[in-house]
């Protein structure tokens, strides 16, 4: 595997669109190792990765979707550059939100469940379109097929499932512009 | 007042650097009506409100700082036009954080108190820097404050607080583009 990871290193580099970063390496969890990408605060690999997403864009896509936090920046961008309309699904209910549509998340990344809140005069905006669900870094795949749920029940249609990087196995298919290692300090 | 509400209208009109919306009311508490304006899926009104902040950031600015959720993509779209870094203070712990400062916020707004999260690493991005705090909407000022607490103990300077709009009467100083009404339904 050409991006393996072992424990000597501090920084795993990645290279996207001419752009290059060191990544530090975190562990989240006390059996898990893995470089951290960010693009929050970093507008020239955010803009890198928009440009690389939007050659993957099927031509029928409408409408781009994606939830909070850290995909939002990389989302405005993409859409800036495709001129595609964006809906962002919430991690909290906010107290303006009309009859939202609600839909769990297991996320075996974090080990918790989480919800996603999508307002009604929002999810109306996905009703009859063509969807892109768009993520910065898809690990499990549970926050990905939640946003799938959502789209379904807005009454959308998913044309494409992509993601700057996948990091570990997903679960559920998706287009990435980058493999990202995961390595398990499990003896 | 020039921007006053009263209970009859449905929408709400406002200009930004020659874009307009007309905002829907919402009542997010049982006694309170208000416009609500959303920043985030309007790729053409968050670049408006970009351009105008950027006239009024100080020359001095060297770093924006703002809080997740709803200012990210404006502060991204600041960032890009003025080659300025940015940080983005997180309202959850994130499981890679390291040694964060922790800041509660007293948002008087949703009568609930939050807590902005900031990893060491990006603290250390403040540091004897001349921070620029922005936000979307400053309502009771609760969020403001605790950016601003957050910057003084990176140990960064704050050189300005904008925000595109106020909505009430935030109880610390801030420049805004624009101020939004809010109307109280109490009897």
């Amino acid at each position: 595997m050409s991006n393996a990871l072992d424990e000597k290193q501090d920084t795993y580099h990645i290279e996207l669109g001419g752009v290059t970063r060191e990544l530090p390496l975190v562990q989240p969890t006390p059996n898990t190792r893995l470089p951290l990408v960010e693009l929050l605060g970093d507008v020239e690999l955010t803009r890198a990765a928009a440009q690389e997403l939007q050659k993957l864009l099927p031509a029928e896509t409408e409408l781009l979707f994606t939830c909070e936090t850290s995909s939002i920046s990389l989302v405005h961008v993409l859409s800036e550059l495709t001129g595609l309309p964006y809906e962002v699904a919430r991690k909290r209910r906010r107290p303006y939100m009309q009859e939202p549509l609600i839909q769990e998340v297991a996320s075996m990344t974090l080990g918790v469940n989480e919800t996603l809140w999508l307002g009604s005069r929002r999810a109306e905006n996905l009703h009859g379109r063509n969807v892109g669900v768009i993520l910065d870094v898809v690990s499990s795949g549970g926050t990905l097929q939640a946003l799938e749920k959502l789209v379904q029940r807005a009454g959308g249609s998913i044309c494409c499932r992509l993601a700057a990087f996948t990091q570990g196995k997903p679960g559920v298919p998706v287009t990435s512009l980058q493999e990202l290692p995961r390595i398990s300090l499990a003896k």
